[in-house]
């Protein structure tokens, strides 16, 4: 295909599914969870094992790619993964319909009743990497939440991605619903994400969720509202008169618990008050759990096991058991250094000064600003949102985890009785 | 200035107007109605004066422009606009502050207490056309809102919003408060608004708001995310059984009423099977009031001072005494000519069906959908929000007026004894 057709088929691929978007819109939720039901029926079935081939095929092919061991293992689905892809979608059929909930009624001094109601944003276009079972958690989110979704998945799990597309496109036309409703771009060519984040009126939102090249690559050429769903450079500060016990066991939980997810820890910073009767505690914990210390020359010279951080360090989301150190003089410090290489997604002080963590929480702008707890927190179902579809740095619309609420807008209703302006 | 000497400027400019954001952000709000009560003092004082001798100097200069006498009008200050103003501004200090409430707060199973905390965008840029006293309203707005602001004001209006954004900064400097926080850039260069719509991580928003050739600028070159404040084509569509007095009421009053605003009723759409007896009344009471009817050959055949609409009628936001008037087949052809031709800005219907109400209310996309009530009730305002900003036709963060509360973002926050994910 050349580029032209390229954009001619995602223009007609996203008006199709636009369409199919206006009719899940009013579904009622019997008829949502109906679909999501036999999603999960399906892939604890005979299309899951199809599923499970389609994956052996993408595993073949990445073989051939020398991709790194924990790229593979991100992209390897099986019978217990397959379950945990169900259970997720079941929970979802669990969770409340978010469409219709009625917010902010008021009735005007002139009679008008007005309230604000949620309804679904409408077509969304979803651009992610790697984990297929992404493909079944964003669909079935989008579903429940009555907007379409326009899947560009990532090219090593394109195999795996048709499968999921194909399970929910069965269910979807079981109960005669369009199976545009769930579309998964047929190619992986750039032009066609191009031609995806340029459809103004179209497509009402792009979600990125990725690396920094891609969500780079969508910022800069997008035409449609994007909210990022960007790297997670997370910090622990442990301030001086911390509880060191309560310290050590937050850091070790936010760097080792899920090392490879964007709300584990990737900086360490230390008051310089405590560094001395911290840092060879904190390191013995960290070091005994395999974790990498790159430490400033505070913390080398405390910790013979670090080694000397360079610049880059500071910004890098390691995803892996590398850990950034500092020694920073105080909360004044700490602030600044997160201003500069923090990336707005969760940052927690550790403290017993009820004044430090009360300026904690006013100055740090993040996603979730933590006092007292692991940075793991981020996250949809720890929350209480029950899912997500990731984790926006996006300021607007929503900051943190976007569940389903979030994959609404309000729309404001005013009934009146022929009021007119005076 | 070369283009580079410009983009060096305005980021210089906006990189300072961001660090008043950070002060803005943590002030009480006592601090923050000190700088509005000043402004308002100044607006009714000698530099009240100073400033419509600077508008005095911009309509000079645009009569060499031959504007037409509409533009004027609204470029033009006196001491009754001056004051109106100065109430506007009032208001905004009365309202309370959106800063720091808290909402969902809940606490989680495991004792983690989590809220969600309204707290500042940061720093918004603000484009707009025109009526220089925007400046003051967007301006106090920010200000009330915690918010830091980088205005890019029309180039009729430039002596004026100087004028304006002086006020301000003086307040600002008499509250020991950096004046940066009210940011006018010092040229109307299109390079200038080019090198602030891209300034990722410094503004962190830009709400457009004027015509369709400044929105497309604004939305096909921004890097940063955009709420755009877009044409309002808005619709009455009167419904077959409709109370025709009522009707006709509306009618009258979301055309005549502001016909210069964004939501005034741009096309009547007439249910055939009462065309016969609403439109030759409503026609006569619309051209009473001076309106210019354009109309479909049904309409025409029924009233003969309608001339005949051509195509493009039926997607123009006149912003004048001119209406669009269309017969349609019942709901479904409504719901069709809205869906095409609406800006998702406004649409009302008139009837006196319970089950086509609940249809209207459910199928039609716009930040204001009405039943048998006035266009123009879209308004921050009247929708008790205290003031605005602007309508959002942006389905996300704001559809419809953004007010105060609408230029913050909840952030989560959690406070926790030393809890870890398990």
């Amino acid at each position: 295909m050349d580029e032209d057709e390229i954009d001619a088929l995602v223009e007609r691929l996203a008006e199709e599914a636009k369409a199919a978007a206006r009719r899940l819109a009013r579904l009622p939720t019997e008829r949502k969870d109906a679909v999501l039901r036999r999603v999960c029926g399906a892939l604890r079935g005979p299309a899951g094992d199809a599923l499970l081939e389609a994956n052996r095929r993408d595993l073949l092919a990445a073989e051939g790619m020398a991709l790194p061991e924990a790229m593979l293992d991100r992209l390897r689905l099986d019978r217990p993964r397959l379950d945990a892809v169900a259970d997720g979608v079941e929970a979802i059929v669990a969770l409340p319909d978010p469409v219709g909930r009625v917010e902010d009624s008021r009735k005007l001094p002139n009679g008008l009743s007005v309230s604000r109601v949620r309804v679904p944003l409408g077509l969304i276009g979803f651009i992610y990497e790697s984990r297929p079972n992404v493909t079944a958690d964003a669909a079935a989110l989008c579903i429940k939440s009555g907007n379409a979704i326009l899947l560009r998945g990532g090219k090593e799990a394109f195999e795996s991605n048709r499968a999921f597309a194909a399970i929910f496109e069965e269910a979807l036309e079981a109960e005669g619903l369009p199976k545009a409703a769930v579309t998964l771009l047929p190619t992986v060519d750039r032009r066609a994400t191009l031609a995806m984040i340029r459809l103004v009126g179209v497509v009402d939102l792009v979600i990125p969720r990725g690396g920094e090249g891609l969500i780079r690559f969508v910022s800069e050429n997008a035409r449609v509202p994007v909210i990022q769903h960007y790297k997670g450079m997370c910090h622990v500060y442990v301030d001086g008169g911390a509880d060191l016990d309560a310290a050590e066991a937050i850091a070790v939980n936010a760097k080792v618990h899920r090392p490879g997810v964007c709300n584990a820890m990737e900086t360490l910073l230390v008051d310089r008050a405590i560094a001395e009767a911290f840092l060879p505690r904190v390191s013995r914990a960290l070091l005994e759990e395999g974790v990498e210390l790159r430490g400033d020359p505070a913390v080398c010279a405390l910790v013979p096991e670090a080694r000397a951080a360079v610049a880059r360090d500071w910004d890098t989301e390691h995803l892996s058991k590398i850990l950034n150190v500092a020694v920073v003089d105080g909360i004044d410090a700490a602030l600044v250094h997160i201003e500069r290489h923090g990336s707005k997604h969760t940052e927690a002080i550790v403290t017993d000064s009820y004044a430090r963590a009360q300026r904690w929480v006013r100055e740090v702008d993040a996603s979730l600003v933590l006092v007292n707890a692991s940075t793991r927190f981020n996250d949809g179902f720890q929350l209480g949102l029950g899912a997500e579809i990731g984790i926006s740095t996006t300021k607007l619309h929503a900051y943190g985890p976007m569940g389903l609420a979030e994959l609404c807008t309000l729309k404001w209703v005013g009934y009146g009785e022929g009021q007119i302006r005076r």
